[in-house]
Order: structure tokens, then C-alpha cells, then sequence
């Protein structure tokens, strides 16, 4: 058994984790850490988990390898995790970052986008990006994980295919909607349930933070907009691009069937009808729907942003780093 | 016209205030106060009212008489009101609270309901409650007008009937939803759209500081337990009671009828399928339907919290201070 | 394994017997009948099921035996099962219907409710209570289980312990609020979206259909109110009856507490926090919050009414009849 | 006093067009026409109509001219007005279709569009197209006219200030997200409150029948994809263009003001905050944020699909043909 730790536990990623966890076959849910409810019990601040009297803990000053743990999870807001550097290097245990501090490979991206001044440079090398489609291989030889963001998971899963044949694209126009479990649980008027009920709005275009980290793995031009739906949990990101190299939609379908041919949780599907978020909500699936119209290929990306875009993504890392079929944990209801 | 203030203006029922001030042929929307949008103009706040160029500012230490107010709105949490003392009593014009400060007529009750030490128990003498279906006649001579709560003027209007004709009643039993603006604007984790989106809940059950109003208008002992809905506004209250001095369902019918003959505002319906938040959304109507089974009393009333509940009430009350007819400015749509 | 066919596998109770069955150890789901979606994949219709190439079939004239089922769900519209009383019992499988037909010992009772004719009364003695926390005994030991409706296991299991000690009560009020898969997946102007959204509604006051189940088992008189709100799924039922013999809050509290302490979906709980549908989503739980006030005894039970309403306590009822611990299949993420 | 009939006067549509003449100063509700209802009261029917005595009558075989209306809304299916020609063409008074019959020029593209055999080609060459920022002056001296579609009013007011000024553009990209309302009234799975809340999805991409509107106004070729959002009204529609004549974001702004610049609904906006339906909510605005990103121009376009997607726009056409001021009747609470 993999004894587990959660660092935020009490955000809605770590809820998640604590959720997957519990749940996993191989894993044991060992300390949660939250400052806000230090002391208190799990099944007593979050009765939909009525079973666990597990009690959180404040993580600031934990000795970590006295807990004897051998995973912990960071589901911090983000400017956190980079400040706990020394701790995670002298961890004797794996790490899987959730925030968006060990993404990007270049530090200076990073400070420049989250206007931060990194503390930890050298450890921020060691990390491998956290998605297992493009990066499994590295992932079995690592000990230090940083996932995605959520938007960026499934935009670089929606183009990661053209990457891989060679398609020519300079630039990408992506319409991105997020449920609103990706504003997080500190309370902000704008979060507030009068505030979102029955109303919809775009909240950035061009300036999100997720673009660095698509440009990263992409390396092609991207102007992104983003909206909050009405709804918990859940993304749909609209991917348009020029097909430039004038293919059929035969050759791209084939070419996504292809490079995700043995991806357990990639699902092309050939219907506008399959692009709801209610069909992955609780599901570490992505869907994708590629099709050519106008001179225009379109991709259409669904995933569920607490699950593939964080914490079962997450999961599917760790399974990979101690050796569990990538699927563990992750299979229930489907 | 009425020159109209407006304190707390940012808040849930202050919004509802300049609307309903804005669309009234009689008065005219002279200041609206608010500290966190000091400086700001209600246009770029609130971009549902495009046109409005007026600018919020902080109330603390304006010159209320040289701003020249027929009448000002008082739209702030409980607590705040009553320390405004000595600038309401040198104030010229009329004030109308919409907060729990001036509504209770015994002080002792008011701080140990509300936890506070009341400072201007003076005054709170010379306030009528703002329920004109009960106190039209003090509201003609008066100008100091504290409405009651949502819950209350809820519950007063459907047990009401019951008083005028002398119906034998000890205890009521009251089942009270309330949409989620009831718990106001202030950012708050239980208030957030992910918590309160597809879920329901209770939250308090016999302690509602509501009830001491109930009491103070029906005199006889109240159970309420009281559930957030997952909407943004509308109560329904059902009231229960034993049907003690054996009335038939004529009787009670005729009841309503006869004490509400001439109310603009009250509708008393014979049917359920009347009964839902949707047929009062943004109206002053409050819905009744008595009705009698296996012995007990059943009241189902419907209000918007904001409108009934808030806002228009306290139009509604203007319209008798400044000697309008009491629908003017609140027919719209109906 | 227990090869398992579902009738009615198409709505929302039908589903989510899916669900639970491809979740079960010890289940195996053999066949989906549905008339709707006769001949077409399960995974195409209802993409949240990826991985399920079962394809429905029409029950019209299935030969039962032929299919090797050791079990079949049934989740029909009322009136639809009594009238497959021939095929039920030559059947040598065991058979747990979710409809109102075979629920009620007594026929005229059931006829006059639903306005049927029975056709098949001799069955219906055949037929236990599916409701394990009062008909454990009995159904180890029979072959066909009625499970009550959704409001009536809330009431019932509320009412219960009171019974139980003998707690003196003539009639009890129930205020009972409903999420929306309890109107079926049938379309109707009442349930679309833009109807429900954001309002909140009554729908009948005192001749619900589940009203003779609760006075079955509870033997007292019913006033109950229901209510849709706009949420997918939840029930919470909020119990009042005076507190006749004069309990104290301990007294209470002990009853359910005695009554109940070996029952693992029971929780009884002690404070008001806990009374939301979101503790029991997806579970089959039921949150039981017993306390006194006013000479008034207030009972607030809260469950998922696709669970531990319809589809989770049928499988808790198939786990006694074939040998199953109870909690079998039901205790994923708690 | 304008004299008013509705057809189709119970669909979402035609209830919002009841709500505007009841409320505009210088028309009157004279007949309402719905098969559904007929013989019933308006307030019986939508009780948030509560004094409203009038009765819904059949269409079918009415006397049109005997009616003595001024002008009759027409709030039909598609398919249903064309075949009324004959009667259209021997009433005296003004016709606004608010179908999609009499929009389209081409009637061989209106024929293949709907999968109609037109039956009015005459008739339909006397419609004008109602969008008053586009064809004030035509609708000056017409009696029949014909209102776009709720996303075309929303994509064509964002594209033609860029026609205007001979902006060269081939193709344009519309990712345009609709609440719920827009699918109508009638019962369908698909609408269930179940099957929407809490979830999102794509329904057309590219094929959507308001494309040839589009083109017919704007001379481009238009690649459109299209979502239900979980929210009762409002449109989102956000177009993309490549920025071909590389204009600067002054030039685009300026030709926006320009363009628009005595348009009292259109408001062109300059951050993303502004882009919310919340906005435009019961409102006949149009809220336009244009801007220029990465070669890119994107422009956000933000109506209430009932309002001016449909009624209001209606109303502002009808103000226009009876010589009001445009905003006569909709200028309530901005």
C-alpha cells in the first residue's frame, strides 16, 4: 500500500484526492493537511465522507519523513509549493504537484506569469510535466511530478495529435468554458451563488495563465478565451485552426485514432451529440471530436477539470510511478 | 419628486432599491452610498444599469441635510442602523430601515436576538413597522419605517387572518425556504455557487432571529426551521396549525378574503399549482393558499425575498409616507 | 455472480441500477430492457458508459427463463408491473420491483391510490417490504422484494424508532421537498428546464400517493406537502408531531439511537449542519436529525431518492437475498 | 393606441411579447391566440400574469380583419407562417414574423434550410428583414416584417461594422452558446431539467439553420458552432477573424463607435467584465466588446435570446412602423 498525504486538502482538488484515494485498491490515505481546519475531522467538516475520522493537520513545520509517507500530494493555490523547495527535496518520498508551480520549464515564464520570484530552480529541473499521454516515459523514472493546468490539459490532448504527425499550424484559436470548481473555494463575490446562478460570462481572453504551458508542449501560437458556466464541474475547450496542410477528414481522424490508439482514457468519438460534460463529470476521460469544416479543422476537448484537469490526473501519475496499470482506482462507474 | 438615498447600495436589496427608484414616475435616485464602490460609477459596477453615470460614496460623515433627501433607504446589516442614531434624529426627511434594527419594539429583545446594545432606543420608539397590510394607518403619520424580515412578513401575512378573527391559536408550526440572496452579498464558503448548486439545505430550526417578529405581530408560539434553496430568490413559507375552534374550509377561505378584500398586493389562491417562487419573481404580490386537512391549518405564502421581502415594501411603504397610491411604481409586468 | 436484468433500464432509477450493478462484485449486468432504445448500445445512448456495449432489448415478450437471470429489477411506471403477474411468477428467479404495485397489502388501497386494477393480487401477497432496516427477516426468505417510494422510505425510516418504543402519536405533519429525477425522465412542460430553474414549487398538499405506504408501516395519520426543487437529486423530509408522552431530548435521541445502532446506512446526527441532500448524493445513506422544541418533536431525514430512495436500497435488498453483506457494492467513497 | 395580436402566445417567445405590449405605453393586448390553452385565462395559465383576464383562442379560422388588430406578432415553429400567406396578405394591419419564414430572400435556401416547400414566395419579397441598426429606413414603409434569428441578431450586429467599413473578411469563426429558452417550449428529453442542470454540451457545429442568415447580411463564408447552456436566457456569440487589413485596435474600436454611434442598444464596451448575459438580462441591449489579439480579432457579442434575440427586437420593429421613438416600452430599469 502507497501511504498518501495531501497537502490543501480541504480546496476542492483535494477533496477530490482524498475522495480517489480512499478508493484506490493500492493506496491509504495517511495525513491531510489544512490550515483552516487544523484539528477538526474529516467526516465532521465534510459529511459526505461520513466513515473517515481521519483529522487534519496544519502543514507548516511537518516533519515530512517522520510520517512515514510515500507520496504527498500538493493541491496549493499557486506561489506555495515553490517556496517549499527544501522540504521537497529532502522528502525520501515521490511528489505530485497539482499547482502551477513546477510547469513550466522556463523559471523566468514562470515569475513573469504568476509574478512570482521562484525559490527553487534547481528542483523545478527535476520535475516531469504530470500527463501521462505525452509524457510516460519520463514519468516512470521521476520522483517529482507537476500536473497541468486544467485548460491546458485539454487543449495540449486536443492538438498533442497534429504535434505528432507534423501538422503545420502557426497559430490556434481556442473558446475554453470551465465550470466553477476552477475558481476555487476562497470565497470572492464573484463566486457567489446569486452572482453565477443562471448567468454565463467570459472572464479572460488572451492573458490566461494555462497558455505558457500550451505553448510549452505545443509551440505554436494560441489566443484563448475563457468563460465560467453555471455548472460544478466540468470543460469544454474548443479548439479552431487553419488546416494549412489541406487533409481529409480521414487522415484526421486516423491520425487521432492513431497516436491515442493505446490510451485508456481518451475516447475520439464521430458526434457533435457526445460533447457534454455530463458525460466524463467524476471521470478521468478526455472526449475528443475532430472534424474539418470550411477550410477549418475543429477540435472539440471534454474533460471533467477536477478529475483529468487535477486530481485523477494526478492519480494516474502516481499509479505510473509505483508501477499500477495507469487505470487503478480510475475505472469505477464507466 | 422624491429625492431618494440610498445606504448600502451594493448589497443584495440596495440593488433592487435603485431599480425599483429608477423605474418610479415619483421619485428621482439623488445618492447612493456604498464604502467598497466609494468613487465609482454605478454603470461600471453594475453594468445592468448602463445608463446611470450616478457615483457611489461612503456615508460615513456625509452631511445628510445638505444633501438635500426626502428620503433615505437605510439597506445595511444588522447592527449599523442603530448606531446612525443622532444622525436619523437631526435628519430632515424620512427614513426607511430595511434592516432588523428598529423593527422590535421591546429593546432587550433586539440585543439579546441580535447580540448587541442598542443605541438609540429613543428613537426606536418613534419607528412603525413596515408591513402595510398591518400598520398603513401609523405608516400615514410617521417618518421613521423599519420593515420587517423576509421570513416575517411571510409569515405575519398568512397567519394574519387568523388574528383579526379571533382564531384560537397557541403554536405554528413553520416550514421556511428561502432563496440564497437572503444570505446577502458578502463572500462567504457556504454561500459560494459550487456549495450551493445542486443542493438544498437546512440551516437553523427554532432559532431564526426572525421569529421574534412573528411573535410581536401574532402572539402565539412559533416553530421555524429554515433551508436555503438553490435559487436566487423566493420564499415559500408553510405554516402549520391545529384547526382548534374546528373551522370549515369556507370559513377559513372566506377569512382571507374578508381581511384582504382591498389589498393591492395580497392574492389569495385555491389551487397548489399556484404555489411556486416563479409567480412572485421581481412583483410585491404575496401569494396566499389556506387550506384545511385532517384537522390542521396548512398556509402556504409566497414572497421574493427581495421585493416583498425587501425592496418593494419599502417602496410600497414610500408611496404611503409621500401620499402616492401604494401600487405606484410597482405594477410592472403584472 | 448474480446475473442481473433491469426492465425500465432506461430512466433515471433504471441507470442508476446500472450503475450500481456494474459496480457490484458480485453482479454481473446480463441484460437491459427498454422499448425506447430497443436494439441500440448502451454506450452510444448514455455516453457516461463508455465501456458498455450491452445493447437494450424490448421486454415485450422476453422468455424470462430462457435469459438465465437470477434477478430482475424491475423500474417501470406504476401499472405496469402487476399486469406481468403471470410471467413474474413463472419466473424462478428472484424479482425486486421499484414501482408502487406490489407495495401495499391492501388491493382496494392500491387500486383506488393509483386507479388501477390489480391484476395480479394473489402475487402481491407474495411480496415483502423492500426496506431492510424494518423487513430484514422477511426477505431473507422470499423471492419477491416491492421497494417503498422515495418519500415514503424518508418518513418511514424518520418515524421508525418512534414506533418502535412505543412513542404515543396520533398524526404527523411532513414537509417534503423533492429533487427533480423524482418527476421521471418522461417528457412534460412541468419538467424542462426553463420550467424548474432557479424557481421553487409545491405540487401537492395531503393526497400524495405515497401517503398509504407511510401509514402501512407507521399506522398514524399523514399530512404531507411535497415540493420539487431544482435540484437533480435529494430528499430532505422534515417530520413534526407534538411531543405527546413528553420525551426529553436524550430520551430521543437514545430511541433512534438504540433503534438503529446496528444499521450501516442509518446515521443520526446532532446538529442542523448535516441536514443536506449534497452528504447523501450518490450514497445510500439516510441522515437522520431527531430533536425537541416548543412541546414539538421535529425529525429531519434527508436521502438521495434515486438511492437509498429507488435504485441503492434494491441492491441493498439483493445483497440479504443472496447472501451478501448488505453494504455489498454500496460503500464506494465513504 | 396600437391594437395587438400574438399567434404562438404561450411559447417562451410569445409570453415575453405579452410581458412588452402589457407594459408599452401605447399598445394594447387586443388577442391572444394558442391551440394549447385555448378557452383558458392568461393568469390562470401564467400566474405571474395575476390580473390579466384575458382568454387564449384557437387561431385556427380566425377573421383576422374582424379582429380590428393594428398588427399581428406572429411567435410560431418555423413552417407554420409561410402557410398563412393568403390570410397574411388580406389583413389590414402590420405582420412581425418572428419565425424564420419570411428571413430569408433566397427561397430555394429557405426551402433546403428548413425542409419546407414555401408556399408565400410572393409574400415573402414584401418582408423586410427586422433589425433596425441594419434596415431602419426599409422598415419605415413596409407592413410585414421579418426578425432574425436570435443567434444571427447576435453575430450580425458584431460583423457589420466591419462591413460598413469594407473590412476585408472570407471566413469568420462564431463559438455562440444560447441558454435554454432558445430551444423551446415543447416537451422534450433533451430540455428535462435533469438532463441540463449542471451541465453543458455542443449541439451543432456548422450546420446550424441561422448560418444562411448570417450570409445573407454579411457576405462571408461562416464556420459556427453552437451550445446549450444551463441557463434559462442569454447569448453569448464570439467571433474570430483573422485581421487581414491589419488594423490597429483604435481603428477597430473607432469604426465600432462610428458605426453604432446613434444606436440606443447597441453598447460597445472595452474589458471582459462587461461580457456576462446577467447584463443584458430582460434588456434589449446588444453589448459589444471588439479587440484585437495575436493577428486575431475577436468580438463578443452578448444579447438576451428572448429580447433582442426575439421579442423586444420585435417591439423596437413595431415601434419603428407606428412612428415611436424605438425605445418606447423598453427602456425599464437601465
Amino acid at each position: 500500500m502507497v501511504s498518501v498525504g495531501i497537502v490543501g486538502a480541504s480546496g476542492y482538488t483535494g477533496l477530490e484526492l482524498i475522495r480517489l484515494v480512499l478508493n484506490h485498491p493500492n493506496m491509504h490515505l495517511s495525513h491531510i493537511f489544512s490550515r483552516t481546519y487544523s484539528g477538526q475531522k474529516l467526516s465532521d467538516v465534510f459529511p459526505q465522507f461520513p466513515l473517515q475520522s481521519i483529522v487534519f493537520n496544519s502543514f507548516d513545520g511537518a516533519d515530512l519523513n517522520g510520517l512515514e509517507l510515500d507520496l504527498l500530494f500538493l493541491a496549493l493555490p499557486h506561489g506555495e509549493s515553490h517556496a517549499l523547495g527544501p522540504i521537497l527535496e529532502s522528502f525520501e518520498g515521490s511528489v505530485i504537484d497539482l499547482s502551477a508551480d513546477f510547469r513550466l520549464n522556463d523559471i523566468d515564464t514562470y515569475n513573469a506569469t504568476y509574478d512570482q520570484h521562484h525559490e527553487s530552480p534547481h528542483l523545478n529541473d527535476a520535475f516531469v510535466l504530470g500527463l501521462p499521454e505525452l509524457k510516460r516515459h519520463s514519468l516512470t523514472s521521476t520522483r517529482y511530478v507537476a500536473c497541468p493546468g486544467c485548460y491546458s490539459t485539454s487543449v495540449i490532448l486536443a492538438l498533442w495529435p497534429l504535434v505528432q504527425k507534423a501538422f503545420n499550424m502557426d497559430h490556434v484559436i481556442v473558446d475554453a468554458k470551465s465550470g466553477m470548481t476552477g475558481a476555487g473555494r476562497t470565497p470572492k463575490v464573484n463566486s457567489l451563488f446569486v452572482e453565477r446562478s443562471n448567468s454565463f460570462a467570459a472572464y479572460t481572453s488572451g492573458v490566461h495563465r494555462h497558455i505558457p504551458e500550451i505553448r510549452q508542449e505545443i509551440k505554436c501560437s494560441v489566443t484563448m478565451t475563457n468563460y465560467f458556466l453555471p455548472i460544478r464541474r466540468g470543460i469544454i475547450s474548443t479548439c479552431y485552426l487553419p488546416n494549412q496542410p489541406n487533409w481529409s477528414q480521414t487522415q484526421l481522424i486516423t491520425a487521432f485514432q492513431d497516436v491515442y490508439k493505446d490510451e485508456p482514457f481518451i475516447r475520439i468519438v464521430d458526434d457533435i451529440h457526445y460533447i457534454s460534460t455530463a458525460h466524463v463529470e467524476g471521470t478521468n476521460y478526455c472526449l475528443l471530436f475532430p472534424f474539418i469544416q470550411n477550410d477549418t479543422i475543429l477540435i472539440f476537448s471534454v474533460i471533467d477539470n477536477l478529475m483529468k484537469g487535477a486530481a485523477s490526473q494526478g492519480i494516474q501519475c502516481a499509479n505510473i510511478l509505483f508501477g499500477d496499470p495507469e487505470t487503478t482506482g480510475l475505472m469505477g462507474f464507466s
